[in-house]
C-alpha cells in the first residue's frame, strides 16, 4: 500500500503520518511507500527515520505545474489531500485561496484522470472538507440532505471541491469520500488567532495552568471532536468501499454537540476549580457575530452508520489531550 | 442601462433578446445598449436593425484569454449568463464541459472583480442554472433546502457556479441570483437528441401533423416551464433587489409538475384526437434508466413569494407555443 498525504505538515497532518508509521498498515495492508507533501517540508519522527517503509517528503506548491502530476507518479493506492489554506487567510485573499483551495483540488484530480485514462489508475481518495460548508440559518440538527451555503470563501471552495470529487467519484476516476470535520478541539499547540480559536485555547491554556480568553456567551453551542477521533476518521474512511457510500460521498461526520458552558464543566470535573478560574470572560462582538453564523448540531446518519464514532462528552475529548499531549 | 447577454445565440438567448428589444426597457429603465455574445455570432431582427437600441453582436469563446474582460470592459449594467455545453457534450467531453461550464462563468466573474476592485462596478448578474443540479433519490417535493447531489458533470458544472456566485454575491461583487430553470417546454424547432427531447417532442411533432416517439411510461413525472416562461423569469430576476433575496441567490424556480399521460391529455383537449395519435410508444431502456435519476416536483416557496410566477397547466404550455410558434 502506497499513500500520498498532502498537507502532511499540518496538526491533522503530521498526526495521521504518526498513527501511519506507528501501525504499519491501514484497512489490513501493510504500508510500504508514505509521500509527505506540504508547502513546507513535513518534518519526521526518529521513529520514522527506523520505520520499514520507504517515507519521503516533498516542499510542493501544488498550484505549479507538473506538481500535482508528480505527486501521483508513483500511484499510490490512497491519497490524503488534507491540504488548504484556512478560512481567515481564504477570505482575505481571494485569489489566494481559490488558487489553493479550489485550483489545487482540480489540479490533483486532473493528474489522477489522465493515470486513470491511460491504464485505469483508480485510487482511493479521501479529502478533508469542512463544516464551513455550512451557512445559517439552520435548522435545530443539520441532517445529510440539508443544502450547502457557505458564508465563506474558505467553505465555498470546500464545497466546490466536494462536487468535484463527487463528479470523479462518479464517472469512477477515484474512489473518492469526502469527510466534513467537526470543529478539532483540544487543538494542540499555542493558542492562534482563528475565530473558532477559543473553544481549544479555554480548555488548553487552563490545563497548562495560562489563562485564557472567553469572548462570547456561555450558551454558544458548536460541534466537535478531538485529534485522536479526527485520525481515527481519516483511518475508517480508507476502508469505506464505494458501494456502501454510494454516489453521496460527502458526508457529515459525527461530534459532540456542546455548549461553552458544558466545556467549562468538563474542565471542572476533569481537571478542578482553579483551572476554570484562569478562564477571563472577555465579551468580542465581532467573535460573536462571525460565531452566529455557524453551525451548532447534526443529525450524522450516514456516518453512524458507515461506522464512523466521535467523542460523547466534553471529559473525555479532555482526556484525550491530556493522554495524548501532557504525557510525555 | 446597458445589457450583456452571453449566450445570446441559443434559443432561450434570443427569445431574451428578442423580449428586450420589443420592451425596449427592463426594470423601469430604458435600454440603451445591448451587447450580444455567443461561440457563434448572434443573428438580429429586422426589428433590431431599426431599434433605438445600440445593438452590438460578437462570435467570442469565454475560455481564451482576455475575452471575458473585453464583454465586461462597457461595464454593462445587467448580465445574463445563459452560456454553457449541454448536458450530453459536457458528460462526453470531461475537459469541455469543465472548460466552457466552469472555467468560462469564473473568467467573467473575476473581470467583474477586477473592475469592482478598482472602481466599485457591481453589476447585476443573473445566471441560468438548472434542476441537474439535483440527483436522485428525492423527497416527494424538493423544497429550497434540499442538497445538490447532481449525477452529470453539467449538472455539477452548474452547482460550482453557483456557489462561485454566492460567494461573489456575499462579497459585494456581483448582484446574483441563479436561476434554477426547469425543463423548458415546448421547445421550438427540430426534434433534438437530448434524453429530455420527448417531452417536447410529442407535443410539438404533432401539433405539426408529425410522429413522435415516446419513449418512456405515461407515468413518468417532471418539472416544466414554457419558454415564454422562461422568458418572463430572467426579466423578473432583473427586478430582484439583494436585500429581497439574501445571501441564497440561488433559487428554485416555480414550474409545473406534469406526468406524461397529463401532457397527452392536455394535447388532445387542446389539438385533438387525430393529434395523440401521432404519438408513437417505442420504450427505450436507456432514455428511462436517465428520466429515472431526474427530478419530479418542487416546493418553489422561496421563488413564488419573491414574485416568479408558472404555468400551471399544460393546456396553458400548450397554448403558448400555439400562440408564439404556430402565429408566423
Amino acid at each position: 500500500m502506497k499513500i500520498l498525504i498532502i498537507g502532511a505538515a499540518g496538526m491533522v497532518g503530521s498526526k495521521l503520518t504518526a498513527h501511519l508509521i506507528a501501525a504499519g498498515k491501514i484497512d489490513d495492508q501493510s504500508i510500504t511507500q508514505l509521500l509527505l507533501a506540504d508547502i513546507v517540508e513535513p518534518s519526521i519522527s526518529d521513529a520514522a527515520q527506523t520505520s520499514a517503509i520507504e517515507i519521503q517528503t516533498r516542499a510542493v506548491d501544488m498550484t505549479q505545474a507538473g506538481i500535482a502530476e508528480a505527486l501521483v507518479a508513483d500511484e499510490p493506492d490512497l491519497i490524503y489531500h488534507l491540504a488548504a489554506i484556512v478560512s481567515g487567510e481564504a477570505e482575505a485573499d481571494f485569489d489566494k485561496g481559490y488558487r489553493i483551495n479550489l485550483d489545487g483540488t482540480r489540479y490533483l484530480l486532473d493528474a489522477i484522470r489522465a493515470r486513470h485514462d491511460n491504464n485505469g489508475y483508480t485510487p482511493k481518495f479521501v479529502f478533508t472538507s469542512s463544516i464551513a460548508v455550512y451557512g445559517a440559518p439552520f435548522p435545530e440538527s443539520i441532517d445529510d440532505e440539508f443544502h450547502l451555503t457557505p458564508m465563506t470563501s474558505y467553505g465555498t471552495q470546500k464545497a466546490i471541491c466536494e462536487l468535484l470529487l463527487a463528479d470523479c467519484n462518479r464517472r469512477g476516476i477515484v474512489q473518492g469520500i469526502g469527510l466534513r470535520l467537526p470543529t478539532i478541539c483540544i487543538r494542540p499547540g499555542k493558542p492562534n488567532l482563528a475565530a473558532s480559536g477559543f473553544f481549544s485555547n479555554i480548555l488548553r491554556e487552563p490545563i497548562n495552568g495560562k489563562t485564557a480568553v472567553l469572548p462570547v456567551e456561555d450558551t454558544v453551542r458548536h460541534w466537535f471532536a478531538s485529534p485522536r477521533t479526527a485520525i481515527r476518521f481519516l483511518v475508517k474512511a480508507a476502508s469505506i468501499n464505494a458501494e456502501e457510500l454510494g454516489p453521496r460521498c460527502n458526508i457529515n461526520l459525527p461530534g459532540l454537540c456542546a455548549t461553552v458552558a458544558q466545556q467549562i464543566e468538563a474542565l471542572e470535573r476533569v481537571v478542578g476549580a482553579d483551572a476554570v478560574k484562569l478562564i477571563k470572560r472577555e465579551p468580542d462582538e465581532t467573535i460573536r457575530a462571525i460565531v452566529a453564523n455557524w453551525p451548532e448540531n447534526f443529525d450524522a446518519q450516514r456516518a453512524i452508520s458507515l461506522g464512523f464514532e466521535a467523542e460523547s462528552s466534553f471529559d473525555e475529548i479532555i482526556q484525550v489531550y491530556l493522554e495524548d499531549e501532557m504525557s510525555s
